[in-house]
């Protein structure tokens, strides 16, 4: 059996997860599909057909792995990285090296497989991020990871290879340069400035207005200054904290509200887009940040909503830049409801 | 009219170009797709179906935009960027502005419409790689621009839009914060350990055997070490210079001979997987490099192959890093024909 790796080279600095395992036979190179209909595995009375599951949110007699639940954690069935094994981080010559310990969960969001995450009511969407959180309070447990991320692929343009509604979470033994660069920005902008580079952020934003979506008590939704896909849209929480798992019951209820809204809103101006999204929160141990007093952080986490209407070209893949045909300021008219398609 | 924009934020860093004219109408918000077949703006005859020529390789009594060439670049007709203007940048409060400007160019490779690039004779494919030369020596002379790529993309799953076989050239005011890394990887590593971090890497790959592919006079071919893509490839150039406008017509020759080769392999592997085409070059002006003598630098252009199976999706759009189903000492195996599928 071929184990999964991190690898990184020293030209790209970009970690890649190896993962042999997601391909079903040696001359297939697309990841493992799973079947949609009445091979659902995600919905309810078809349990056996995942793997245990390590979290739910259940009716009260009901048992694991049965009926009964309204949102359900398993073991992702084709993961990129694996829970079992001892980390292990090697200089292999030139290039760098760590075995492919993770974990790579899914979060079943319904126990339906015919209804789309949004059009759930707001308290089930809640369980979902309530759920999220848990997930995070067991995994950051492990010693072993660096960083926990969750995310969504809807649609096959973004990624999807099942149509219940379901996240994905990974558990890595590492923090990829590309949030350690978006730390470190943030931590610059700071040290220089003496206010969080999120603060000024929303400042700007509920201040000019021209991309504001929507807000309620807890946060705000715009579409950003420099959004890299058409209908971008970004949601910041009002109460700055690193550490999404800070957020309280009334804190995720808000936040429930705030993506259905911006879901449905997509929804009805782009006819059910694929889109991704995104949670970024801190890395798990930082020890930069003791300097700061715990009202006063350089770094907050956030929600990130990426609508997905074409391949990521040459352009994007060689030069880390993209093409939008679309500003955001356009699209914020059209998600505010102020012009008409 | 709206105009296009260069827009960047400063927790993601990422530069943005806003090219509302490759929207068709203001709901349309995915990019203009050209129409192949009978349409085919890009086969001899056709000539007028596209902006003027810049630049041919013609038979010696042609004209411009009539039949007679080999290998025939225009503007593209829906340009990311504008080449008439003055170029500006500008703060917008926290976030950072510049006048889109930009060259924005279709290199149309044969006059065939149902021919690939690697059914071209290697004389042909030369031509190709001459015309990349000739389009960038023009195009430097500019001295609002910054940086030149040049990119293909072949198949829907490579974001083409297009069959005819044609690549694309972007000359931009920036050097996006992508390539900034790479070239100060490089140049770290040159300051350190005083060898080019290219030639280490050649040296590793030619050493260790397990990820090369072929070689010939001029360039190796190889899976790198962390392959983003399942059969990713490299070519290196033996002779290591910043610029592509280095190379001469012979070591054009053997570049066109050695991607003839790895387009074909693909092929007879996999069965035609759409992929991106990237050349990477220096950019066109770099203070830094003055220290250095003319035979020993710090960045070497290459050129990379990246087949494209399955979408980007939330892992990849948020952490930056990707993941990859199969390992690049297998993928070489199948490429060297030494595993059959």
């Amino acid at each position: 059996m071929i184990h999964p790796e991190f690898r990184r080279d020293p030209l790209h600095n970009t970690w890649v997860v190896f993962a042999p395992e997601r391909q079903r036979r040696p001359n297939d190179f697309a990841p493992a599909v799973l079947q949609a209909g009445s091979l659902d595995p995600f919905v309810e009375g078809n349990e056996r057909l995942t793997p245990l599951e390590v979290y739910a949110i259940r009716q009260e007699k009901s048992k694991p792995n049965e009926p009964g639940w309204q949102v359900r954690v398993v073991p992702n069935r084709y993961p990129a990285m694996r829970i079992e094994g001892k980390l292990e981080a090697t200089p292999v010559g030139l290039y760098d090296h760590m075995t492919g310990i993770g974990a790579h969960e899914v979060i079943i969001e319904t126990p339906r497989g015919d209804i789309a995450t949004e059009d759930l009511p707001v308290p089930a969407i809640a369980q979902i991020f309530s759920t999220y959180r848990e997930r995070i309070l067991d995994l950051e447990k492990d010693h072993r990871f660096q960083h926990i991320y969750i995310f969504k692929n809807v649609g096959p343009s973004a990624g999807a290879s099942l149509t219940h509604a379901h996240s994905q979470l990974v558990a890595l033994p590492l923090v990829p340069p590309f949030v350690e660069g978006k730390l470190a920005r943030a931590r610059e902008h700071y040290i220089v400035k003496q206010r969080s580079l999120f603060s000024d952020i929303l400042h700007t934003e509920c201040t000019d207005g021209s991309r504001l979506v929507a807000e309620n008590d807890g946060y705000v939704l715009f579409c950003p200054y420099a959004s890299r896909f058409p209908f971008e849209m970004s949601i910041f929480p009002k109460r700055h904290h690193p550490d999404f798992v800070s957020c309280t019951p009334n804190e995720l209820h808000d936040l429930a509200e705030i993506l259905r809204f911006a879901l449905q809103r997509l929804n009805e101006v782009l006819e059910k887009p694929g889109y991704n999204l995104l949670l970024h929160t801190a890395p798990l141990r930082r020890p930069h940040t003791e300097r700061f007093d715990s009202t006063r952080y350089d770094y907050s986490w956030h929600l990130e909503i990426a609508p997905r209407f074409n391949a990521l070209a040459g352009f994007e893949i060689g030069l880390g830049s993209y093409i939008n045909t679309v500003y955001p300021e356009e699209a914020a008219r059209f998600l505010r409801g102020e012009a008409r398609s």
